[in-house]
């Protein structure tokens, strides 16, 4: 079908693209095709028809809605697996816990809808000097996604921004990514099953598929689109950040670009745990092929004798680290580009890895480099991501030294330290330094591995997302597709249930500037 | 002084302004200068310097400290009163009035602080599966405020955006408005002397002034600006905002750039209270020569005999009201301009005004023009906003057919209609409409006045802002200026005291789920 608008497939285009099995490099030999601006079209047209009724639909009726999407993308069983694990090359075992994660999400979001009080109602009743003035969040409008490389499941077609657009009950149009157009496919297929089960409008979701800059830009300029979320790489996301904002209407982007995740190891934790620490480590820079947005590129030691010792062993581990498999040619390309360049600053040591190994699949050496504190803090150059197995050391002469450098960070997602009950102070002090670079602050941890929990903060400032104000991951992320607006003086009969005074819907409320579940 | 630079006075710059009394068209003689880049430039990095202080803040501080500043305020006296009226020609009572709401807001920010709820603290224990995550709200940085020209005291210097971006912990340099640089000094000298007064950072707050765009432009550009929050027209809001968005490092511009702000007068309303309805209008439409954001712009009424009579009426009145004073030269070009515009356009009758009829004083004839529903769908050019005592009708065949031009409205800030019991089904289905296209729905009433309360709403799709999540008014617009920072299996000792285990401040939270002020 390549592209599914509103439950029906289509492919108009003559662009066409394959999957591209990274372990064999050989081509599917399936057919896919670029959505035509037409087709684009119908689907964000269709979504905007589907909004005029879901807008209305209450909370249950759209948990129930993501609990069969949950459910169809269980009943796609390991045909969704094996297609995956060809296209991608994630293995099986990841795969699994990546559905897991998907379809726990979606269940989480319908329980949040089920509680009710996501929509933050706020209900001031009439005084001497004001009006009734009541304000809750309603759904936005029609949502854009862009789905990710690394994540096919958990960040894709059926992904957390999906998930929690679905939550807010916005129509969803995704742009699949061409690097796995068949597991695109079947998650579309799922979708649209629940869809039509569920009685919703057919434009309530669409895919798009395309292997061109073009369609995601066509999606991105349609009028009709009110917001998009994307997760990617941060050229990619600025694209789009800077396409949104020149539109005639310009809309808001939610898009998470990647980090480098700054982790600090604190002398005494290495004194202790060096060994413990060093494999931690490598299996975290590792995992998934180090295709992570969470991957820790960036690590602090102070220039002591364990520093050297923690940073010999870790170079150790990752030169005989399992060849791992890249997604595809680009993210190898890519991965290879950056490294040399990073290598070409005079003040970087390399020290393993640093090259393709293998031709007959997509790879990269798990790779080590390493500078110093002042060089790193005189080359913003060397805070960019690499992404895939690959780390960079910075030794500091002193925990001050340390302090000052970290200060020097860009945005972030995360930043974590490993340190002794004894080390805490000084931990604090840096904590304090990292809060104001960082979404996710981590202690005696690995920033791999986000957690879909209510308190989850994913994002971080600039360049880690064009929304430093919002979240990707977690039940917070479905205020990014909600739009608050206030009734003023307005009659009970003609107020949503969740600000009318007998609070049929039993949610918490903010109440005359009380906290309550109260009638009023 | 013309600048306040973190409590020092400084005018480096050679271009000049000065005030200019609107009721005589005389300039003022005091010489302001505008601000230079080494001005903007050390204001910006004065505020960067103290929010390394101000982030650590207990809120209990800072509602002190907005306490004071209301206190500041109030201190001046008259002479805030006179030298606004000189500068803006809006009159003494309502000038008393506004001033009782801008110290009235900054209270209210500390009633919220100290509450103490508002930092949204989110907590999930450790589960099997999850790590402890605990998530709230930070100040995100120093703001850069543009100050109304229409608003000198509460959407100015010590404005709204002020209170809030102060009340999260923010550093605050302001861009005053050309119009009435004489009382943005005065705000400027009340808040640095609470500045001084609860011993905080002098770079908390700076003013900067200036005629030419460049000032703006140059602080929109600062890397150390995280932030703005702007008051104004949609061409200046537009601009700041594709300059923010075009930095190497986009920040989030949260600009309210006014509205058309339709009212729909229902024809039983207009059957039963068809006088009094045009008496509530007039004035809304006339109150401070029309110049506010929720000037009500466009009046939808079906075409029948009480409608043509309701229509007549406004046009009696309107021609009648007293000639106003309009606060400068700029506005009075860009109103007629803007009319004369409009009425080009050919389906456009003009009822009464149309003309500046006074040469003494900066002035324009209150004016209604009169078109059609089929010609308004026709013309997206007849939603432009005419800034000033200015109003259109817009006659529709039936409610049917006003549905669907309303449907057509672009984002606006407000929509209001006026109904009677018996007509509560036909307004619910147009409510259904405007919800999409406002932040605030209005029974009975008319959009001006905007209640300073938790619940509202000032805010609304483009072109009504950049930022449709966000309000400018009430105590949400807070959030504006902070940012969600997660904490990860973080000891308890480490965390801020809203997360800790005990809650310390006794706050409200969501706890594994569930809303408690109790410890853990």
């Amino acid at each position: 079908m390549t592209q599914l608008i509103a439950g029906i497939s289509s492919h108009e285009g003559t662009q066409t693209f394959t999957s591209i099995n990274p372990r064999t490099k050989q081509p599917g030999t399936t057919l896919f095709y670029d959505a035509t601006p037409s087709e684009i079209d119908r689907a964000v047209r269709a979504a905007a028809e589907a909004f005029e009724e879901t807008r209305f639909y209450p909370a249950e009726k759209l948990a129930g809605f993501l609990d069969v999407v949950a459910d169809e993308i269980e009943a796609l069983g390991d045909t969704l697996l094996e297609t995956a694990d060809w296209e991608t090359g994630l293995g099986l075992p990841r795969l699994q816990g990546e559905r897991g994660r998907t379809t726990g999400q979606l269940r989480k979001f319908a329980a949040l809808l089920r509680e009710g009080s996501y929509v933050d109602a706020i209900i001031d009743t009439a005084t001497e000097n004001n009006p009734d003035v009541r304000r809750m969040l309603f759904p936005i409008g029609p949502v854009g996604v862009f789905s990710a490389s690394n994540f096919p499941f958990a960040f894709a077609v059926a992904g957390g921004d999906t998930a929690s657009a679905f939550a807010a009950g916005c129509p969803v149009i995704v742009k699949g990514h061409p690097s796995h157009p068949a597991t695109s496919q079947l998650f579309a297929e799922a979708i649209a099953a629940a869809v039509e089960k569920c009685g919703f409008p057919a434009g309530f979701f669409s895919l798009i598929q395309g292997n061109s800059i073009d369609v995601g830009q066509t999606l991105v300029k349609h009028p009709l689109i009110e917001v998009i979320g994307f997760t990617g790489s941060l050229r990619g996301g600025r694209a789009i950040f800077d396409t949104a904002a020149a539109r005639p209407k310009p809309i808001p982007v939610f898009a998470e670009m990647g980090s480098v995740n700054p982790v600090i190891f604190m002398p005494e934790a290495l004194k202790n745990r060096r060994e413990e620490l060093a494999a931690s480590l490598v299996n975290s820079v590792t995992l998934g092929s180090g295709q992570f947005c969470t991957n820790p590129g960036l690590l602090f030691v102070v220039d002591n004798q364990e520093g050297r010792q923690f940073i010999q062993e870790v170079t150790e581990l990752m030169s005989a680290a399992e060849p791992c498999v890249l997604l595809n040619a680009q993210i190898e390309n890519g991965l290879a580009k950056a490294v040399e360049n990073t290598r070409q600053h005079a003040s970087i040591e390399l020290l393993t890895g640093g090259m393709v190994e293998v031709d007959e699949y997509y790879t990269y050496a798990s790779t080590v480099m390493h500078t110093t504190s002042e060089n790193f803090r005189n080359d913003t150059h060397l805070q960019v991501e690499h992404f895939g197995p690959v780390t960079m050391f910075v030794t500091c002469n002193s925990l001050d030294d340390m302090r000052e450098t970290v200060s020097t960070l860009d945005g972030n997602l995360t930043a974590a330290i490993h340190a002794e009950a004894s080390e805490m102070k000084a931990a604090h002090t840096l904590f304090a330094v990292l809060r104001e670079k960082v979404g996710r602050l981590i202690w005696n941890g690995f920033p791999t591995g986000v957690a879909v929990v209510p308190a989850m903060q994913h994002g971080g400032p600039y360049p880690a997302t064009t929304a430093p104000h919002t979240t990707s991951v977690g039940m917070v992320a479905i205020q990014r597709f909600m739009r608050p607006v206030a009734f003023q003086n307005m009659p009970n009969d003609l107020l949503p249930d969740a600000l009318k005074n007998e609070n049929p819907l039993h949610i918490w409320r903010l109440v005359n500037w009380e906290r309550t579940c109260e009638a009023i």
